[in-house]
C-alpha cells in the first residue's frame, strides 16, 4: 500500500529535510518513526526538499507499507513518536503509480519580515528583521516582471546540475502584515535558493538601491553575478504543494476572485 | 558607573540565565559582550535567574563600568556583539548604590498555553500545547485563593534553601487568548517552581481533576507533596521586573482601572 502524507515542520532545529550523516533532519525524524513501526527500513519520498533553517506549512511525502490500518490511526502513531518540531497533518492511501514529486503541479511559497528597529528575540527563526524602510510600490512593479514563463538562470543558484532553468510563475503577491511583509509566489516548480533570491532582490529594489525597471534585462541575461544576494533561509515557508493540476487551478481561481484571504 | 539594562531573550536555545560550565546561558552571552568591549571580566546582576528554556519579555541586570558612553551607545554595541536570541532594549545609568535583585518591588509572569487537538511546530519552545477542555470559572475561582499573603511551600519546589516561603500575590488573572489561555500573575517575589506548579494546579482544576474549592487547604498543609506537578517552562515568560514601589503601584493601579491591556 502507498500513503501520502502531509506533514508541517519548523524548520529552526534541523539541517534541512534530506537525510545527511550526523545532522538532524526532517527526513533522519519520520524515518526513524516509520522504522520503529515497520521493523525495517522504510524509505519516504518528499514532494521536494527544504534547505536548512526552512519551514514548512504543508510538506507532502509518500512512503510503501504492508501495514494496513485507518488513516486517523496513522497519523496518531507517528505523532506519537515525532518530535515537537514536526506535525503529521493528514495521511491518506494513495494508488501505487502515484509519485507526489513527480505527478504534483506545483508549489506556493512564502517568506515573511518584520520591520521595526529593534529585532524581536521572540520571532527569531521564524521571520527575518529587516530594519530598512521599504517603498511597497516599487517592490509591487519589480515583482510583477517574474510572473510568467522565464528562464531563472539570474535568479537561482549556480550550485545546480540541472539544466532547464525555465520555469513558470502563476503569482508573485506582497501582503502588508501588521509588522512587516509576506511575499506569497506560486509557481510550476522552483530552482535551488530561486525564492530566496528573488526575495532579495525585491527588498534591495525596495529600499531603492537596485531599480526594478532593470529587472528584463538582468533575467535576460541568465547570469547569476547580477543578482548576488540570497535572503536568509529562517524567513522561509514551504506554504503549498499542489497535489494535481485541479488543486493548482481551483487556488489560483480563488486568489482571482479575492476568496482566499492571506 | 553603575548601568541598569533592560534586556530581553527567547529562553529556547538557552540552559537558563545564569552562568554554568559547558552550557550556553544568557549571562554568559552578555558577560562576554562586556568582557570584550572592557578588555576586562564584568559581572552582570540580574533581578533574578530563570530557569532553562524560560523566556525573558523584560528582564533587568546591572553592572558597574569605566566606560562612559550615552545610553544609546551602550544600546547599540551590546547589540551588535549579542546573538538573535538576546535584545538589549534599553540602558540607563543609576546610582551606585542601587541594586535591581534587592531594591526591586516585584515581578510579573506570563504562562502562555494553546489549546486545539493539534500540537502546533511554530509555536513549539513559545507556548505550550494544552489539548485538554479547560472550564474556564473553575480555573477563576481556584485563582482567587492565591491572590494575599501565603505560605506557599506546597506550590514551590522542595529544592530551595529559602526558608520563608511566605509571599505576597497582588494579582493572578486569567486572559482567552486566540488559540488558548494567558495566565498573568503579579507579586512580590515568587519561589523556585513556583509560577509553573501555580499554572499545572490550576490547569487540573479547570481539567476537573482537582476541586479548586480544596486549594486553602492545600496551602495550609504546607507539603510539596500535595500538588505534584511542574508546567513546562517553555510556556513561561518573566513579563515584567518592578524596579521600585511606585511603579508596582501605578501598575496595579491601571489594572484596576482597566487601563492596562492584555
Amino acid at each position: 500500500m502507498r500513503y501520502l502524507v502531509k506533514v508541517s515542520y519548523n524548520g529552526n532545529k534541523f539541517y534541512g529535510f534530506q537525510y545527511q550523516k550526523n545532522a538532524r533532519t526532517v527526513q533522519d525524524e519520520i524515518e526513524r518513526v516509520l522504522n520503529r513501526m515497520h521493523k525495517e527500513f522504510v524509505r519516504i519520498h518528499p514532494a521536494g526538499r527544504t534547505d536548512a533553517g526552512v519551514h514548512a506549512v504543508e510538506q507532502y511525502f509518500h512512503f510503501d507499507s504492508g501495514i494496513d490500518i485507518p488513516a486517523d490511526k496513522w497519523k496518531f502513531a507517528m505523532n506519537s513518536g515525532l518530535p515537537a518540531d514536526i506535525l503529521v497533518r493528514e495521511v491518506q492511501r494513495i494508488s501505487d503509480d502515484y509519485h507526489v514529486r513527480f505527478h504534483s503541479s506545483g508549489k506556493a511559497y512564502r517568506y515573511r519580515i518584520y520591520q521595526g528597529k529593534d529585532r524581536d528575540p521572540f520571532q527569531n527563526g521564524l521571520k527575518v528583521h529587516y530594519p530598512y524602510p521599504l517603498d511597497e510600490q516599487k517592490m509591487r512593479d519589480a515583482m510583477q516582471y517574474f510572473t510568467g514563463t522565464h528562464d531563472f538562470t539570474s535568479f537561482s543558484s549556480a550550485k545546480t546540475a540541472i539544466e532547464n532553468k525555465v520555469r513558470h510563475i502563476y503569482r508573485f503577491d506582497l501582503i502588508k502584515t501588521e509588522d512587516g511583509y509576506d511575499f506569497v509566489i506560486i509557481g510550476s516548480g522552483f530552482l535551488y535558493n530561486m525564492v530566496r533570491i528573488l526575495v532579495a532582490y525585491v527588498l534591495e529594489v525596495g529600499q531603492g538601491r537596485w531599480d526594478g525597471a532593470r529587472t528584463p534585462e538582468i533575467l535576460k541575461a541568465k547570469d547569476r553575478k547580477r543578482v548576488p544576494k540570497t535572503a536568509p533561509a529562517e524567513g522561509l515557508y514551504l506554504e503549498r504543494v499542489f497535489l494535481n493540476r485541479e488543486a493548482l487551478e481551483k487556488t489560483l481561481e480563488e486568489m482571482k476572485n479575492g476568496l482566499e484571504k492571506h
